[in-house]
This record gives structure tokens, C-alpha cells and sequence, in this order.
């Protein structure tokens, strides 16, 4: 793969300048980046770096002198990220799947593959599955019975779409991401400790745990479209209703999302997040690593969380929220600053308490 | 599968009325719920959903009117949650593993496999393996060498269940659920700054970091009867004794157990628990998604930790823990209430401190 | 497998005394240890156990009277833990992965596989590849294409190394683990409400999310020598440079390492840790369980955080941290305190305004 300057300009929608027809193979940070580099230097900072470098043509920020840095080729870029988006889709060679179906793909004859699909060695495909045109589906994915999927679908290597899931265009999942695994869903003869202390805010009572009986999982998972799914992340399939994940909701490696869960449009759930059962997430919200959703809750709209906030009970449309438990963020970093000042407040009030007593005796 | 209500009723050992001949396929929510569907409405909230619906015949709680809902027949579920795992356990079809051993399935020729075994494509079984009767093992699905699994178990879609593992009778493993990877045991030729810290509470002292070398795992895994483990979870095999887990416990999506744990029977353990190496847990115990269990500590029976708490110390048999770290939940509340009122505290002080101090100087 | 009481103490570089031609199988706790086995008592806490079992040799610790406790043998370990370091790797078995490529396992004609490999069942070595010596790489394990491993690697079942990563001599990866999945990046046209966010600490402003645009990771990983890597863990590719993980590092099962970290050498990421994109961490930092580190930040040499700190700002070299947020380990312990306290702290404080207002009034 090779691009002209002026191709990369015209599939961004970024101006350019200089001898356009300079060729390139790849991307590189300007220091380390060699003659057939395009160069990333969309910051002043990053300026500095291009004269180590051997690039001839770099993406730079609005503005910059190229001529000065002894560039042949300049593109600017407005907003640097957005920039980032397109010329890494466009230089991204993506997995090599050979067109066609591995002569060691398990596929069920009345399962219905899309035209132009890449199906890779020892994918198993079940009956009555239906995947849409162009799908790429790497080695040891398995795509179970009736499971729907819909055009320019990836599926990467170790992928495992469970039974009956329904899934929309553009799906993307990394390696060994589960959907549709059963929902961690059981329950005891009589109530039991947990539904005791659930009541109580902390009294077990008299109650005792004992054996579990599981409750099958007879609903699936429905998955929008553009939606993304991180390396060995996992998506419960739902009781009697279908789990759901709303179109344009991108979920990073190791995300849990429990059983009958409804998650909104256009999330980010990052690394390490779990989402217990039947919580409900609206559009537009963003989970950073690390945090957990307790069951049942409702999570509005367009509500950030920063990094390892754990959110106990509902949280209103667009609150910002951190800790353990949530606060808003404010009230977090106020509350912090004071923990850490507690041990200093503690002597002030022991102080306090000698100088009223002083002062109570004294008259 | 189709079911009469008189069939279900039977299987429930529910009380129902009506006409019991009504036939269904399935469970639905009342206001989904079509013709073929048993409704699901246990609570009398739901009752206004089967207006909407168009069941015949739903499963409801004590002493609902039915035929004023304009049902056919009802079945009555005085515990409902209970109800439905009966229900849903008649109602799951399973995955679709084609009965006998797949042909591209490699099974060593010393593994002894049960009658009525179900083995998919591509589950590699290895040598002197014995897997009991009835066993379902899906795609990709490995049982190493050595191991033992007892009657009954269903192993989905890439579940490892590495060298010498031993398993009751019906198992049932998500998908990539690892049982068996080597634990995570490392020493240094001198004594560390992990060991300095852990004696001082915090002072790594002149002692620095070294080589790690790797202290293999010689121990396996053994696992009771009726235990579950969920997508992408792991379970780390012992130094020398097995890790250990008792019968009817119950594990969610991506769980770590560590090496020469020790968990007692009938726990839950919700997703992204982690629970460090040499930790024993008794017996019901229940952690909430995201708990985390600190090495070489003690978790008492009955134990019942809340979302995300951190449990640093030994914890005595019944207690109801919440935090980071752990403190008794009724603690936690009022410490946190506390927190967020903390800048209102340090306000009150200071006002204090300079009222005091007038009235020091009045004198 | 067996090994003289010589055979042992030679291999560990340790004293023996007795009849060093006595053989053992295995290892095992004293109690019950049976005769073939060496028992592990390198604590006189042990001894008591050496009476139960029926060891007849066993590893000690220095100056134990082994005559004394009915042995026959006995090899002496001044520091245990290093000696179990090399009693375990002796008596290892490891997995069993015929030598020679398993028939069914698809191996590219273009790849290079290093002298001695193991290669087992359905595994895929995609175009290119290279591989060093002596490999062993376990059913269903992929790697792919124009990823070279050095000498001595072990991939355990269901591993897969993605396009164009590298890594160094004596890699080991249990199963699930991925390296080099796509890092979890993505942009909005305009600027998105995280962004104000990060810019105001909580104000999302007018800022809406809108949908999200996929920048590719064009990057992959580079990783050292002597590394470990957990089951089902996850190492995400580069963006544009590759995400880096120092030789002699070790991370345990389900951690997450987003894209361009630079991870240094000889560190210890326990469990369910979790490191953000762009974050970089120094040599032999120990990350304990459920560590979070957020994205972009620093993390200095020999730094040790406790069980589940998180890590939202830089840390210095050398700084031992526990808590959420991190604080020093001993700050944390003072502050947690106070926070226990805190409800008798309103209390007192309440009492101080009522004795305080008391005394102003009298006068």
C-alpha cells in the first residue's frame, strides 16, 4: 500500500500543499519516522521531532511553516484526532483473512453467509445462522445457531456469538469477545441472606444462603449497529427479553454487561467496567475503566464517570460523577481533599474541646 | 417444544386454573407476550402489560383474578423467582451440540468419555481425560490431560480446562472459561520492596526490586458438584495442594480466582471479583461484582460483601461488609454520609477555632 | 518423573543430609505427604506435620533436626521461596504438546518455525511468522501473520498474538491471553463532552456526544524477554508507535493494557489490573489486584500500589500508594481511620457549637 499526498489530502477533506505527489507507506511519529513516513505532527510540540526525523511529508497543525521544517509535502489538520480517524482507516491493512471459506470452516448447510465473505480456518458456523455481506470472520470464531448478523461484519480470532444473538452492520468484536454467554441469575427456596440484606441496608438476619437453583436464560442479546467489542469482553444474554446495546456504543477489553442490561446509543464503556444485571444505561454515556453499575439502576443520558466510580443507585441525565461510592465530580475532589486533611481536622476539634473545657471551667 | 399450562403447573408444582390444555412455546413479558406465550406476571405491577399483550395464559401471583385479565387459564407462583427457574429450565433448548463426537474433534485415544457424550467441532480431549455420562462439550472446547469431570457437565465454546483438573458432576462453564492456568508466583533472589512494604505498612526501605523468577505450579484444580463458572473467568491451579472450590458455588463473567485458594460451597461470586492467591472463603459467602479479596486472607461463612468492596483483612463469619476497604455496611453509610459533609465540617471548625478564640480574649 | 534427594539438592544449590540416594515423585504439605513424595516444611510452624504424613524426605528449613522428625533424608533452604523456585520447575511436567506439528494444525508456508517445536492441535501460524526455538504452542493458539517470538516460547490453549507484534526469548502466555487487539480509540467531529469535562473537573458544558469515529491502531506491541502473561488477559496495539511491555515483566490473569502503553521492566500486574492508554509505568513497579491507572500519566520506577488503588495523577519513582484515589499508603491508613471515626467527629463538633454558643451567651 502506497498513498500520494494529495490522496490522503482528498480522503480527509484537508488542505495541502507542496509537491503532492509525494508517495507514502505508512505513519510515523516525526522523530523515528523515515522517508516513505508521513509524519504526525498535528502540535507545535511535536515540531522539534521532525528535524530527527527523515519524513519528507508530514500532517501538521493549521498554520505551520513546512517549507521552514524542510518538509516537500505539508496536509493540515483542523482537528488533529479526526485527521488521526481517517488516515489511520485508510493505512490500516486490517487482519489478513483469505476471501472465501476455509476449507476447514465447520458451516452448517442451512446457515446463510453474505457475498464476499472471508471466513478463516476452524470458524464454526451454526445452523440457520444468517451473516450479511462482506463479513470477515477469523480463525476459532464460532457464530452459533440462529444467530443474525448484518453487512461488513469482523469478527476476530476466538469470537463467540451464542445462539440467537441479533447483531447490526459494522459490528466489530476482538479476540475471545463472548455475546450471549447465560446470565448469572439464581435463586433460593426461601429468601435468602442477600435479598435480607437488600431490605435492611445491612441486616443478614436470621435468613441463611442456601442451595442456588439456576435461572435458565430463554432471551438472547440485541446489538445495534457500528458497535464494538472489546478483546474477551463479555455480554449476558437476558432472561425472558433480550439484553440490548443501542447502535454506535463502543465497548473496550474486558467490559462485563450482565444479564437483561439495556445500553444506550453511542456509549464508551472502557477497560475493565461491569454493568450488573438489568441496569439500564442511556445514550451517550461514558464509562472509564473500572467502573461498576450496580443491578436494577437507571443511568441517564450523556452521565460521564470518571475512572473506577462505583454507581450504587440512579444517576440523573447528565451528571458527572466520580468515587466510590459516586459523587458528582465536584463533590468528590472536595470531599477528597478532605480525607486526606482528616487527621489534622481530628486535632483541631481535640484542641477545641481543651480550650471550651478551659474556658467553661474558668469562670 | 410446546408445553400445556397443565404440564407446567405440574412441573412447578404450581396450583393453575383454566383451561389447562392451552398450549405455549414460550415466556414472554405481558405486553410482548403473543398467543403462544406464557405471560410472566408475578408481580400485580405487570397486570396492566397483559392488557396490552396477547396471551392466553400467563403465570401470576396468588390470587390474581385471571379471567377478569381475559386469560384462558393462569398458573399461580407464590415464590416467583422460583417459578421461574423451573420455567425457564423446561423452556431452554441449550446450545445445539450435535449428539456423538464430532468428527474433527481430536480425542486422544487413552480418554475415557461417558455414554450419551455430545462433542463439537474442534474440542480437543487429552490423554487418559475421563469425562462422565451425558457430557456436552462445545466448538473449540479443550479438556487437557489427566483431567476428571463428572456426569453431566457443559463445557461452551472455547472453555480450557488444563492438565489434571478435577470436576463434580454437573459443571457448566461459559464460554472461554479457564480452569488451570498456572498461578502467578514469583520470587527474588533477595528479599523484596513487596515483602518490606508488607511488613512496614508502607516503607519499601533500601530493598529494590529484582529478576522475578517463577515458582510452577505443581497443584491442580478441584471443583465440587453443581458449580457454574462464567465467560472468560479463571481459575488458577495451586503451588502444590489444589485450588479449591466447593460444591454449588456459583461464578459470573470474568472472575480471577488465584492460586491455593480455598472457596467453600454454595457462594456466589459476581463478575470481575478477583480473589488473590491463598485467600479461604467460607461457606454462602456472596461478593458483589467487582469485590476484591486480598492473599492469604480469611472470609468467614455467610460473609455478604457489597458492589466493588475491598476486602484487606480477615473477615469473621456473617458480617455484611461495604467499601474500600471494607467496613461494616451500616459503617460505611454513615462514613460516607459523613464525607460529602466533610467541607461543611471543616467550615464549622474554623469558625469554631476563631469563636474560641475570641472568647479566649474577651477574658 | 523421579528425582534423588542429591538430584534435588544439587539443582537448588542446597545443603542435603541423610541418605541422598532416597527418590521422590513429587511434592507435597507434610501432612500429607506420602513416602514418594518430598515434603515442604520450610517453617518450623510445618514440623508438626512431618508426624501426620509419611514423607520420608523432605525440604527444611536451616538447622531443622530432620532425625529428630523421623526422615530419612532432608535438603535445607535458607530462603524458601527461592528454593521452591527451583524444586517446582524440576518436577513441572507442563502441558503435553507432542513434538512436531500436530496434522490439523494450519501452518502458513511462509512462516519460520524455529528447530524443536511443539505444535498442537488446530493451532494457525498465519503468513511470515516467525518463531525461534524449542516452541511449544498449545491447541487453538493463533499467531499471526508477521509477528516474530523468540526462543522457547510457550502459548497455552487459545492464545493469540495478532498481526506484526514482537516479542523476546522465554515468552509464556496462558490461555485466552490476547496481544494485540485493536486499542479502544475513537473521536468525535466536534469536541465531545469528556473532553470538556477533562478540561473544566466536571463540567460537561453544551458539549452532546455525537457519534463516534474509529481511529485504527497502525501500531502493534513490542514485548521483551522473560515475560508472563495471564489467562484471558488483553495487551492492545499501538496507534501509531507500538505499545511496549519490558523483558522480565509479569502480568497475571484478566489485566488490561490499553494502546501505547510503555509498561518497563521486571514489573508484577496482578489480577483485573487495569492500565489506561498512553499510560507509562517504570521498572519494577508491582501493581497489586484491580490497580487502575489512568491514561496519560506517569508511574515512577519501584512504585508499589496496594490492592485496587487508583492511580489518576503521576507517581513518582519509589512512592508506595493505596486507595481511591491513590494516596501514600501511610496517608491512606490515617485518613481511613478518621473516616471510621467521622460520625463521632460530627457528634463532637455538634456538641462544641452548642458548649461554644453557651459560653458566648453568658457574658
Amino acid at each position: 500500500m502506497s498513498f500520494t499526498i494529495q490522496e490522503i489530502a482528498t480522503a480527509l477533506g484537508a488542505p495541502a500543499e507542496g509537491d503532492l505527489d509525494v508517495r507514502v507507506t505508512g505513519a510515523a511519529e516525526p522523530a523515528t519516522a523515515r522517508a516513505q513516513d508521513l509524519a504526525l505532527a498535528m502540535d507545535p510540540k511535536y515540531a522539534g521531532g521532525l528535524a530527527e526525523g527523515g519524513a519528507q511529508a508530514a500532517l501538521l497543525w493549521a498554520g505551520a511553516d513546512w517549507r521552514a521544517m524542510g518538509l516537500k509535502a505539508a496536509i493540515f489538520a483542523p482537528r488533529p484526532r479526526l485527521a488521526m480517524a481517517g488516515l489511520t482507516r485508510m493505512m490500516d491493512p486490517g487482519p489478513e483473512i483469505a476471501p472465501g471459506i476455509h476449507p476447514t470452516a465447520v458451516v452448517d448447510p442451512t446457515a446463510m453467509i453474505g457475498a464476499g465473505a472471508a471466513i478463516g480456518p476452524y470458524a464454526v458456523i451454526g445452523a440457520r445462522a444468517q451473516i450479511g455481506a462482506n463479513a470477515r470472520i477469523a480463525a476459532h470464531a464460532v457464530v452459533a445457531e440462529d444467530v443474525r448478523i448484518g453487512d461488513d461484519a469482523l469478527l476476530m480470532y476466538g469470537v463467540r456469538i451464542c445462539a440467537r444473538v441479533k447483531i447490526g452492520d459494522r459490528f466489530i468484536a476482538q479476540p475471545g469477545a463472548t455475546v450471549g454467554g447465560d446470565g448469572f441469575s439464581f435463586v433460593t427456596p426461601e429468601k435468602s441472606a442477600v435479598e435480607a440484606v437488600r431490605e435492611t441496608l445491612g441486616d443478614a438476619g436470621a435468613s441463611r444462603q442456601q442451595h442456588y437453583t439456576r435461572i435458565h436464560s430463554l432471551g438472547s442479546v440485541t446489538i445495534g449497529d457500528d458497535v464494538e467489542l472489546g478483546a474477551n469482553s463479555t455480554i449476558d444474554r437476558g432472561t425472558i427479553r433480550d439484553t440490548q446495546v443501542g447502535s454506535g456504543t463502543k465497548i473496550d477489553n474486558l467490559v462485563q454487561i450482565g444479564h437483561n442490561c439495556q445500553i444506550g446509543e453511542d456509549c464508551l464503556l472502557c477497560g475493565l467496567v461491569g454493568v450488573a444485571g438489568s441496569a439500564r444505561i442511556g445514550n451517550r454515556v461514558v464509562l472509564a475503566g473500572q467502573v461498576g453499575v450496580n443491578d436494577n439502576i437507571f443511568v441517564g443520558d450523556d452521565v460521564i464517570a470518571g475512572g473506577a466510580t462505583k454507581i450504587f443507585s440512579n444517576a440523573p441525565a447528565g451528571r458527572v460523577l466520580l468515587g466510590y461510592p459516586a459523587m458528582r465530580m465536584e463533590t468528590h475532589i472536595e470531599a477528597y481533599k478532605g480525607l486526606r486533611r482528616l487527621p489534622r481536622l481530628f486535632a483541631q476539634v481535640a484542641e477545641l474541646q481543651k480550650a471550651v473545657s478551659k474556658l467553661a471551667q474558668r469562670d
